[in-house]
């Protein structure tokens, strides 16, 4: 078999071409009640093999009556060939930092599966700082094996270094349909040391390299290669609404303001966006805007990053994984060579670095699933116990940024949902990091304001009109009524809309 | 008068010596609706003259029934010079980043004074950044002018080199109390630039100088010199209560576990801990423990650090201002000699920055209100409306640091208060940055937990037994019918607590 699969041109080393084998024959390799860590960002580059065959493993135990699950831990999301088949065995024990499979999010809401919500740039410290026990298996998607045993990354980076440092054994998913021309682009920083040993991380621009684009490991490590040659979960484009086109707009207003105040050099401070339609339309917007010069430190290269690179208005992007359309990944395939001196992917806990966020002065733009008029923001659970996704990296880039931006549409659900409410059902982001909050409605500037400021400005630029007077006459009410005035509350109120929507299916009461 | 006034050997620059006046003359040259930045940290280092002075105008202006105000920005508390006399007269608009002061607290609850309660490490970048409006005034307590015009720093730091720098016109206070001694105690870094001009901050070690010992200043800016001999707030040591000292225990039991485990060198990690009772209780229990080579990277020296430096079990403190008791006071300044090497005092942006925090790996111990059984926890607002004091630099080290401990009793008000509760009233830090919460019941380790699995936790180790059974009633309740099973709640019941309390003065219902 070893010889047969040589010939495979991604598997130059042959010491780890021996190890090829079957996605079962490796699966068969991991005992249940192990922790693994996996690659995987948004869907991109993570492993497509071993997990289904893991999952076809556990089931198996399942139906003959055996408990059997594993620990999985990520970069962020992946795709169903992981999560989804994984959790539909029921194979799960623990989960974390970050998930958006629909099965997943079922099982977790169920209250049959464990997940922890973990900022994303503080996943591998705190493996290493051993606060989640021994890392048994790192299962890894690479795009190649050179001869020397180093490993191409894939098409995101996330805490593969993390893993394979960590794990005691280690399985490769050689994916061919990964394209080569990914190597270069990959920036991996071997320098951290646990403390007290730490030294300041030498990056001090977006673009700077200051690792090697491959990941090391000790072959020794190795159990199991296995070739695989599957898609990530690449979706198509989707042109931004009209709602996102006018958040865009508000906050490519206020940026211009911004720079007009003297407050942002013209060329902005590195940017952040969140994925999705409304981070689509802001990267559209500057497209047709008069910024230039532009850089990003973010998380994840989007189509619309893809077109500011190309217009030359975005000089370079760092990340820490591709998630791009398909259209666009053969575009991109096709011109990398122009884009390796200016796309960096990194580990993220490099991406996501609060030392590095801070002093690159980022300015972070993330969706969120509501705010309260005081200016606390939710971003992980609807009615404040059923988990969407997670915090992923908004809390790295709000807490240590430049400026914190939350966005979303002013209702959800057709209306029966107002994002701006009395108090949030969850915080995730508190009062003291919370700079900006913008709806299609318009953009709050919450900056040196204290919360009962806040609450006028908030309600009146970002709240939905069908909800404006309900919220002007909650807060007026609490500013007359409320225990202390500082930030004044109604408790057997603040939860209230929640509460309604849970019972009658709409926030708003049934006689309005 | 200038003559007369240069024998002051505390004012060695003849020209500033020149602008010697009284403060009143000073408080006159403040023009209504400035934003004035002081210095004052924990009581330390604040300006006791010219406050009181302002604060007679801005009476004396109200009388005449003109509107007098202006914005108050320090680094954290003062003292009733300050704070106090201010309030009372009415005379401030916007008070940041904290305060302690009870009138102020009086005046915010009660709706008639604007107060944001920001992170201490992020103020003066928030003021440099412009976020804030221009800074018209400085006010700032020094020890000594040296005969170049370099200022001695009084007993704390705090943001006087951003307030000196940022602001048109300075004031100075020079107090002949402040020990002489002091001179030589602190470290002014002068490194930091705007982004995206930032470079890596070189400090790899808590006691690491990287700066000079005096603040720097345009003389030209000096508008006057007014000269004091008042004390500091200092107020007189109290041993620790039984509750404390029971906190300290599960705290110290806990670092020894996390040794042995080899999560942790022998020597720990730099500590940080709050100011009160119950961060005294842990380091005397330091005092009394086997740990050895301690270091600390922390806001405040309090009492229980001067014992912990002498004792030579902790080699160095790094912090951003004194707080001792009159007693230790007078022993540190007999010995300063022996302290110089040991104790460093820097900017509060230094001392809480998330760079240098998350890079030494600190410890972050601190006090809370209240935590929910899901692990969020609340640092500054009663009853989810009133504040009480701020969020201080607790958000800079639970957020960035290797591990975030909150510690309260298990209840307030003789039992009327539980600390734990369903859901916290305010949220200052997150599920995602809360570590572990002990109270003197116990601790729980909430490290690599889903929030089902905290709940049950916290509510076995850290609750009242008075509270214990109606938390697992909820609990068990909301786990079969919350609308999602993440972070299960009954929305009508999560603040019923403290609508119960506000409603009879108590948490729990009166037929128990």
């Amino acid at each position: 078999m070893a010889t047969l699969t040589c010939a495979n041109s991604r598997v130059l080393n042959s010491s780890l071409a021996s190890r090829i084998m079957s996605a079962d024959e490796a699966a068969a390799l991991i005992n249940f009640g192990t922790r693994i860590g996996m690659s995987g960002f948004t869907g991109s580059g993570y492993p497509k093999a071993v997990p289904l065959a893991l999952a076809r493993r556990i089931s198996d135990a399942n139906l003959r009556g055996q408990k059997a699950q594993v620990s999985i831990f990520t970069g962020a999301s992946t795709g169903p060939e992981l999560d989804g088949a994984l959790a539909m065995a029921g194979g799960i024990q623990l989960r974390l930092p970050y998930q958006s499979d629909p099965e997943t999010r079922k099982r977790i809401n169920a209250g049959e599966m464990e997940y922890m919500d973990i900022h994303l740039g503080h996943v591998a410290q705190y493996v290493e700082y051993g606060f989640l026990g021994k890392m048994d298996w790192a299962l890894i998607e690479v795009t190649a094996i050179l001869e020397d045993g180093r490993l191409v990354p894939s098409s995101s980076v996330g805490n593969n270094r993390t893993w394979i440092d960590q794990a005691e054994k280690v399985i490769l998913e050689v994916n061919a349909w990964q394209p080569s021309e990914l190597e270069g682009m990959h920036d991996i920083y071997y320098g951290m040391q646990p403390p007290p040993y730490r030294q300041p991380i030498p990056l001090v621009h977006p673009g700077q390299r200051i690792g090697t684009p491959y990941l090391h490991l000790d072959p020794e490590k190795v159990a199991a290669v296995v070739l695989t040659d599957s898609p990530d979960r690449n979706s198509a484009f989707k042109a931004p609404d009209e709602s996102s086109r006018r958040i865009a707009g508000h906050i490519l207003e206020f940026l211009e303001w911004e720079v007009k105040s003297g407050r942002v050099p013209p060329s902005l401070l590195p940017l952040q966006s969140g994925v999705g339609n409304i981070a689509n339309a802001v990267l559209l917007g500057l497209l047709e805007g008069k910024f230039e010069n532009l850089t990003s430190y973010t998380e994840v290269i989007q189509d619309g990053m893809i077109e500011l690179l190309r217009s030359g208005k975005l000089t370079c992007a760092s990340a820490t994984a591709f998630s791009l359309s398909p259209q666009m990944l053969a575009q991109v395939n096709a011109e990398m060579a122009n884009f390796r001196d200016r796309i960096v992917l990194r580990p993220q806990e490099i991406s996501n670095h609060s030392e590095l966020i801070r002093r690159l002065g980022v300015i972070g733009m993330n969706g969120m699933i509501e705010a309260d008029i005081y200016g606390n923001v939710n971003s992980t659970h609807v009615m404040g116990s059923r988990i969407q996704n997670g915090i992923g990296g908004s809390g790295d880039f709000a807490r240590n940024g430049y400026l914190a931006i939350f966005m979303a549409p002013s209702t959800a659900q057709k209306g029966s949902i107002s994002t701006i409410v009395p108090m949030v059902s969850h915080v995730d982001h508190t009062e003291h990091d919370v700079g900006v909050i913008v709806s299609e409605q318009g953009l709050a500037d919450l900056r040196g304001l204290s919360p009962r400021q806040r609450a006028k400005l908030i309600i009146d630029r970002c709240s939905h009109p069908d909800y404006r007077s309900l919220l002007h006459d909650y807060q007026e009410r609490a500013e007359r009524l409320s225990f202390g005035k500082h930030t004044p509350h109604l408790l057997h109120e603040s939860l209230s809309w929640h509460e309604r929507y849970v019972r009658t299916g709409r926030m708003r009461p049934h006689d309005e």
